[in-house]
């Protein structure tokens, strides 16, 4: 692997400093009633307050910012185009127009009609295309050479990787004695950054995912050894999470994963009602991924000794009418 | 008055005190979405992450400590009554129940379901009765007679209110030049605590109450210059702005309070809906009262100048089935 083409510690904390001031540095909150449930001390960290509703924000404002950086006077005049379930569209979208740039965005016809509505208003284009992965990359293409943008790619650059890597490095901060982090697996960027920014300080920390049974790529892709992508995409309700793991986060995930849970859609459900009901917080069923795997049987089952868990809140983009229907 | 019926600067730090390690010192959160509405820099309050879902918890637990503090040896075997629209309840059950006392509350009849689930989880008996203030007075005195409970009451009681006033000196801290504290007024307790505590430090700095129109007696008390009370509650889809103004805080109102607000039911939803958008946050109608009355006009008109200006989200205990309708 070619250094431009790595995650490590240094590119975590070099994109902290970058996003210093830009991000909010999302609070860590707790629950009883989850602790209980889980029977562990559950530290949530709310990404779901992050700028554009999601960490997604965290990656793509750091690639934006060094892209920016990269083209000195012609900054203004460069279009971005990328492909996304959602959020990453969204956070794209509101660090291009911070930025002065112009984006593009390819989104999946079933994206919840909040993500699009976001993206837009932050003065990206949308073009929306059918739910598989060969459909968004073929039209990715068109817009491309349509335009003359930029692709950013959610999944396979490292700078989104380490943007939001920077979870990790406040994880650590904000987490007394943790010793385990759950988060929910989609393309595997998050996983990615986390788990290099907190191995490479604490090693002995676990890092888990979390993903839903019937968009399972990553559990199945560590089963078989072999990347594994689903042609089109699954209907999990966590719509974050349909895409495939990408070919860089996979590059990480065999040596830094400790173990992926993946959990049922009416287990999404329930967590999600539970942080609602007893948090006060509106999470999107992505992001309550990682509550309901650390309240799974297999965790209690496969994670004992893990005490202090920090779970990542991924993001709160969620239509209220969906929401309804899910709860 | 005599000295133990007031509501002093000290009565409330020595509140804050007793309540120091044992009430979560709620966030303060900002959203440029809601800067740019209301024209200002608003500091949300957000009380919806307090212990039992709302303020309430504060003035509960000043007012139970207090009393198991004077009571010695026979504490534990107190019994406490109150009647209370839902978020009382839900506050003294839980602060009777970290003091091992035992609780009866009185609520009426169309209280939301996840309140009375609350007050019951908390180990507090219930007994429902019509949404009217003699009706509550009524059945309270019947628990009382039958239990020889205390009764506490949650509009009336200096130390309960001293509790709720514990929010100001938090603000006092957390907003940098704080211009005005706008904040939703049921019994108007938290009104008055909050006033005492601010107007004590900051004379200068503008308190305003916010309620719904269709219940609005505290609006209707300071134009008739005496105490109106609702004989048969209104129904307003703020539940808990329901009640009536108490007669102490109506002592305390006419002094410290500048000006009072009235919002739309439709200005309460639309609140509660960009809340939820916009911040990824529960909070439940009566809470959403002073964010919709700094977004409304009446406010543009009559306070200008604020440019800062703190807003209570006072709770966030909602039913999801209400919610859905609401939204």
């Amino acid at each position: 692997m070619d250094a431009d083409n790595v995650v490590t510690l240094k590119t975590v904390q070099k994109a902290a400093d970058t996003l210093s001031g830009h991000v909010i540095m999302t609070p860590v909150q707790t629950d009883e009633t989850l602790d209980l449930l889980s029977g562990r001390r559950l530290y949530l960290k709310c990404e779901n307050f992050q700028k554009s509703g999601s960490f997604k924000f965290r990656g793509a404002y750091n690639a934006v910012s060094r892209l920016v950086n990269s083209n000195g006077s012609t900054a203004n005049r460069l279009e971005l185009v990328a492909g996304s379930t959602g959020n990453f569209a969204c956070g794209l979208a509101m660090a291009a127009e911070l930025h002065g740039v112009t984006a593009h965005m390819v989104m999946p016809d079933n994206s919840p009609e909040c993500k699009r509505q976001m993206a837009l208003s932050h003065g990206a284009s949308l073009t929306l295309c059918e739910p598989a992965a060969q459909e968004i990359a073929r039209t990715v293409n068109q817009v491309r050479d349509a335009t003359g943008a930029i692709f950013i790619s959610g999944a396979e650059r490292p700078d989104v990787i380490a943007g939001h890597g920077t979870m990790g490095l406040e994880l650590l901060r904000q987490v007394p004695d943790m010793d385990a982090v759950v988060m929910p697996v989609g393309t595997g960027g998050m996983l990615t950054g986390v788990s290099v920014a907190i191995k490479s300080i604490c090693p002995e920390i676990r890092v888990y995912g979390a993903e839903p049974e019937v968009s399972n790529c990553a559990a199945m892709s560590l089963e078989k050894g072999e990347r594994y992508a689903f042609p089109r995409f699954p209907q999990s309700v966590a719509d974050g999470l349909n895409g495939n793991i990408g070919k860089l986060p996979w590059t990480y995930m065999q040596s830094n994963v400790d173990d992926i849970f993946t959990v049922s859609e009416d287990e999404i459900k329930n967590a999600m009602r539970l942080v609602w009901e007893r948090m006060q917080m509106v999470i999107e069923p992505s992001g309550a991924v990682g509550v309901a795997a650390v309240l799974s049987d297999s965790f209690k089952a496969r994670a004992g000794g893990c005490k202090n868990v920090a779970v990542i809140l991924s993001g709160g983009n969620v239509d209220i009418d969906i929401l309804s229907k899910i709860l």
